[in-house]
């Protein structure tokens, strides 16, 4: 169920049984030659409706612009600072707050997000409290990264062992393939491909970087592989999500 | 062309011909009983990304989240703050503009974003000259306003005439019913519907116009219809780019 | 009835009258070779005075500064950020509605205000909402643009005609003259004067408007024109305001 | 010489002699039961505007609206956090820095101001350097409190001794006076009157000073007190701005 | 070497030598019952002073205040919001950078510091390159947590099992006891203690975790353990910092 | 009584008793060729210690970096801008005003704190009854400068006359030296010292100071007259701070 193809009067009701809502996450950002500017919005999103799916939970629209400073030296790719996706997520939870939401599952597809999101939740109970409103102690957050499943994660390393990398991943390649079959883009890629270096800010990123992957092998990706992971992600993050809504 | 599906070698290509950009923006609100809450975005995309099919013009994601604080007291709306959406506008065009990008197209969906979307602008342009960007004083940013395209209007006049309306209108729920057959909403919606109240806060936009209409009649609306209007847009906004693209 | 020229128990006995205000809000920005660097916040200080005056309402002092970022190019114009005026916004609305006043009627002189100013009401509405200000949603903001008036704009065209053009206006400056009959400043004005180039940022703005005229032929503008142009103004605002005050 | 009565060229011609500006700020607060709420910005007006016309020098339009939380309690009273006030501060300077005013002088009407004055003056000047500006080493700003001249405050205490006191003081009311001779407000005023409590936040404020006032006998005020009080500030920030002008 | 116990020649000489810093940060907040507030604040300082009298590194004065949010509900603890600390940070790396200090390591005593660290160094890095300061792509932070040392996380298990816990942990209080042996505090501790928990806001934590443990037994501590706590992290982090310093 | 040696539940029986805290407050920032970088912080945090010794009171720890903008062209500066250190201010006190406090007393090591400090406590008094905080209108902040003691200006003009100076003067030096007698500097100062040079943005201070002293003579500071200007400063601020909690 995504919320976009709701009415509000669907949503009224749907607050009756559940306070729980799915959102994704993802970035516009450079995947490497080969990768889709795309991949982490559109995996994010594509998981997280697999989920709403099986679940009959509602799915929020994709934040499809995260945090991604680093990326910027290449072309194609958009970020909010972090001061800035702090305060789209404090009005998105507030937003939705107000109506009677309380659980917040981000679905997301980038590690980079990861910081600003948690520092986003702990800002945002604090706001919803500062504000008085009635169910604020009941709110809670929680993120979901679709590419740190156990089971991704368990068939990433059976399929492509160390060359998957951790940017620009075979296994992320491999789901934007499934649910994009007509752009799957081919090129040369050059190896050994650089890895293992810390991120820092834009310029050193790309110096290291000069492709735009860290370590990883996209070639070997498959549209095959990528449904099996994106079926591997909607089975274990569905279980997540209920554990989350079902705790004290 | 849209930007999630390239990589990023394609775009530093296209920039060689092009320093354009089309950004669809739309809103997460309440759009009456029978009208879905995405209908700002998913219209504003879908018509986007005509326009970038049309003249192999790269479409950015949808900004699927605008400015529709008085629509919080339905549920399922969401809303940023004028001050966060301003941020997120200035941090997307300079992510963009630093990669040599100029030209920002903004097609947008819905009423309530055009006020911010004009202040975020001119924050913008200040902002990247003040960070001392080369092409700080070439980057120029416009809105195109589907809904208020002369064809639109006249289209929605002949079809619906008064019934029309200003938000939830036959027009924008027509083109959600073409876009999303399956998903056409019916509700039996009271007459005669509220209109002609300006807007204010939350809760005295919910007093005034209860059930989210402003006076419109939705229920007139058809998938044929929405691709009338759909057609109407692209053409209008195509030809609308273009010149925002040739002018000095 | 200037609020500066009141004192606080004046004020308190008005609120058990009237709950509306008249601000005034202008800019300090170029206005071409001859126009008065403060034309916009003159004028909208003399027409709400009168506006006030003819009804008995209270008149704030004027916000002399506004958004004029891309006229930042020509010496003795000064602009704040829209973020930042969106904060004055907020801190001064919030400032007279903790003290009960409900009905905040801005006659503003400036075109490149009107965004912000309507961004800026969105985030206020929210604001005293968070604030569980007990009239909250009775709080109600209107902008009264003087030089949009129907009677000044007619008034424009039957003097001017096309010469009238769309900043440094001949009417906005005989307005200056007669407010300011010792301040009538001539210059020779080239001609053809630029026009019908949008508005992007400072050195853009600088470049296509090299004298800062828009379309203007100002050397038209009279002292008795000034005086036509107050008048019409005083009197469609002021019933404008009325309007404003009655409305449910 | 005000800006707002001058052309953007006289502004051009008078940077060849001068980079210094004065610019008057006050307050929009109550001031007792007989002092006007615009007391602080008209007192600072027309001192500012009196040296002006002295030195010839430029005189920005008041900022009419300070840092004055501890008044709201008082109907009438605006105030700006002192979060917003230094940025409008900041983007003042930086909109006439940018043109080449390298000397700003305010003179300041209201004790409240004068903590984030400071402030903003350093934070400009950080901010100035920042963005690189040319003339960033050269921007010196200082405040120039008329209530605190020594001539000043050697008048008040011949004129008024200790019903000087320290808010809605005899002094500023006397200005008022001389300037608004036909807006002389009398009421009964309570006494003894409240003194020596220090400043906290606006409900602390009222209990504590139950009508405004702070120590102070607005009574004894008179228009011919006001003239010599004006005519003593003008000549004594006449010399501080020259002083300002000529130190290296 | 403390840097506040240095000149600032004796700063700009050791620039000639290194551009690395060590920057203690902790927090102040409730440790359980018998933990020091200032518990995370005083290991990070101290073991940061360790590792800089080991390697004759500058250490910064500890950030004694960080992201303590939910704890708030306990008397003495004391917060930044994320969205204030990401400002903190990038203040005090900016004013360090300008000075040519390049590789910041910040020796952090809280987990909830972790992901607004991070999300202030990616809003650092990229403020730096808007700043067009010479060696900004040259600076680096790294977050250095001393109580997820391999050696302190091994040795606490030895110790204390299970009932290391998460928070008001034995290991932790340990160093505190090694460093201040005349506040050693005792009191009974309720048995078993909650744990497990996802943190959310201030009220819930306190909710979950009545007497501010997390799942902790600090009773098991002594400042012996304390001591061989310091020590393996003092060895650890020291080692880990001149890797930082070392690599590209 | 160090907060950061205080369990939460100490605290809270401590708030049985009273509600005020002692904070102290310094800066990191040049102080001549012989003066340590953070005797502003150390100075602050002694004395603080000294009074809560005294009185048995609270004493946060101390905030170690204050508003030095002026300093930062002198390496090992660090400092946040005024609008940064206003929402540090803000969120201490509102996190501890939460738990019950109502007296902040700032101990202040560094003039230019002063001023951001009093914006501070102005913005926070607002914030907290915006918030609704029970005991918002209770809350007060006062800042006592133990440099400006009238003891300890009595006692530097004794021991130093004119060459006491205004910064990093014989008498903060000698504090320095009491508390720090292994850490003594030695440096040949040029003289005459600068002196009386109004302070505006880093470069300027630099260029008109460039050993970073202002008219002072550290060589004459002893550790003997450091224990002398600590011992007052404790006794006069320990008065200064009873009248505080005393007074209505």
């Amino acid at each position: 169920m995504r919320l976009q193809l709701c009415t509000w009067p669907e949503v009224e009701n749907y607050l009756k049984f559940s306070g729980g809502i799915i959102l994704p996450i993802g970035s516009t950002e450079q995947h490497g030659p080969t990768g889709l500017i795309g991949t982490d919005a559109l995996c994010a999103q594509a998981i997280a409706e697999g989920v709403g799916d099986q679940l009959q939970a509602l799915v929020a629209p994709p934040i499809n612009v995260g945090m991604a400073l680093h990326h910027l030296a290449f072309p194609g790719s958009i970020s909010l600072r972090p001061s800035t996706l702090i305060q789209v997520i404090l009005d998105t939870v507030t937003s939705l707050a107000r109506a009677g939401f309380t659980h917040f599952y981000f679905i997301n597809g980038h590690g980079g997000n990861i910081a600003t999101l948690k520092a986003a939740f702990s800002e945002t109970y604090y706001h919803l409290e500062s504000l008085g409103l009635s169910n604020a102690s009941a709110v809670r957050c929680q993120v979901g990264n679709w590419f740190m499943c156990r089971s991704v994660y368990q068939l990433a390393k059976e399929l492509y062992g160390d060359q998957e990398g951790s940017h620009a991943t075979p296994s992320e390649v491999a789901v934007t393939q499934y649910l994009y079959p007509d752009q799957i883009k081919t090129a040369s890629l050059s190896s050994p491909v650089a890895s293992g270096y810390p991120i820092y800010g834009p310029q050193d990123f790309a110096k290291h970087y000069p492709d735009g992957r860290m370590g990883s092998n996209p070639a070997l990706a498959t549209p095959e592989h990528g449904q099996r992971f994106w079926e591997a992600a909607v089975k274990e993050l569905a279980e997540s999500y209920q554990k989350f809504l079902e705790a004290d």
